[in-house]
């Protein structure tokens, strides 16, 4: 199996120019196959600010009322999506900006109302990876939007960890997967004081270990159970690093 | 070989949603492959409006400078092109939404400034349609967004009619090509004020003769010698016809 390396970046640093030109030419030197998938959550909250749609936030998740998917459709399949698509064919990679709803890669369920009405956010509900992985063997680099669709002719705002889960759990048949999560810090960290305390692999064993030792506590937990769910469904390795270091194959945690 | 309908709609029939939904069913009645070449520009005027950008127009072009770049993008590439992609799918087509950097289709060079300088927009300089073809063989329907790319990093605004017209001759080397543009009346018509006088085949010939006799004049003149340069490219026909009638392979005005 060849190998593929997805790479979820989200938060500032590609909104922002200078910062997302070093990303990108970092991304472009991982060797072999690639996929990157982004967020663009600031853009979003700028432009709906600028066309008077206020952002409501519950639980650090974006409600997203018809205006607002408006918006999250124009900044992250549009904006965000093409600036970085254009950068990477100047760096000489044949990138292709997606949604779930192109090819029909990733089909989701508008989530149900429960406590909150999150409006058209979706939960994903099946993804079709077959025409995306010929692309990939032919050396394109998928660049996907955290959008889907709902088969009826809706797009639907879908969390970007989520998509990049789905996709390289879809991909890990055709491909050898490396899923490589953009984190603020180097890794997962022994001491949250020490930025260079990064425990450089965790398998299941020594996670219940960590826990139990509250080593890893709080949102970490389930960032790394996720990280088990798709080692489970066939990725080969959940990597979680800085942003900085996504051409370094020896950083950040590695989980398998 | 297989045949290929490129169909070029744009103006308000995409921008509302009664008038879309009606043709993207319409379109997904034409038999075999096909692909779609949209507009946009009313809702990028809407959007630029909306953000306190001035929509500065020279010869019913769009000026487009750095800030109205982004909204085009916006526009264009996310909410226009995902709106009809998602449609689509809903319809049972299997919808990829592109760009000309997307796959790098196609790549243009910002117009040299003359008399007008209009910005970030594109003439075409190369077109690759090797991956394009390969999808449409499998069944895949592109939808194209009037946006191209220079190499260089940076989108650049093009003329949908253009790219209908170049991805059309690119598209002649694998597929026998219909390429089809949609018009406010039912065709080329013999009598002005006569809807129903549609001029159902034009040859070179008949068109030397036409001009000749002022029956074809103005704006109709140029429309034409760019088909008959598109069928010198190898596109097998250019058909001029209402949207209303995309999939009425006797409707309109046929050119070849």
């Amino acid at each position: 199996m060849q190998k593929l390396t997805i790479v979820k970046v989200g938060g500032k640093i590609v909104e922002e120019a200078g910062s997302l030109q070093r990303l990108l030419a970092d991304f472009s030197h991982i060797p072999g196959h690639k996929l990157l998938v982004h967020g663009g959550g600031r853009s979003a909250t700028h432009y709906a600010s600028l066309l008077g749609i206020e952002s409501q936030m519950v639980n650090g998740r974006r409600v997203t009322d018809a205006e607002t998917l408006k918006v999250v459709t124009m900044v992250y399949a549009g904006l965000v999506n093409k600036t970085i698509v254009s950068s990477l064919q100047a760096l000489g990679i044949n990138a292709l900006g997606l949604t779930g709803a192109d090819m029909n890669v990733i089909r989701s369920r508008k989530r149900p109302v429960k406590e909150v009405d999150y409006g058209f956010v979706g939960d994903v509900e099946s993804v079709d990876a077959s025409l995306l992985a010929d692309l990939i063997a032919k050396n394109v680099v998928p660049v996907m939007a955290p959008l889907t669709h709902d088969g009826a002719g809706s797009m639907l705002n879908t969390n970007a960890d989520t998509i990049a889960a789905e996709v390289a759990k879809a991909l890990s048949n055709t491909f050898q997967v490396t899923l490589m999560y953009c984190f603020e810090k180097k890794g997962v960290l022994r001491d949250e004081n020490d930025d260079d305390s990064v425990i450089s692999s965790i398998d299941k064993k020594s996670f219940l270990d960590l826990v139990e030792a509250g080593v890893v506590q709080g949102g970490m937990i389930p960032k790394l159970e996720n990280a088990f769910d798709a080692i489970a469904a066939g990725v080969n390795e959940v990597v979680i690093t800085r942003a900085d270091a996504i051409d370094d194959p020896s950083a950040g945690t590695h989980i398998f």
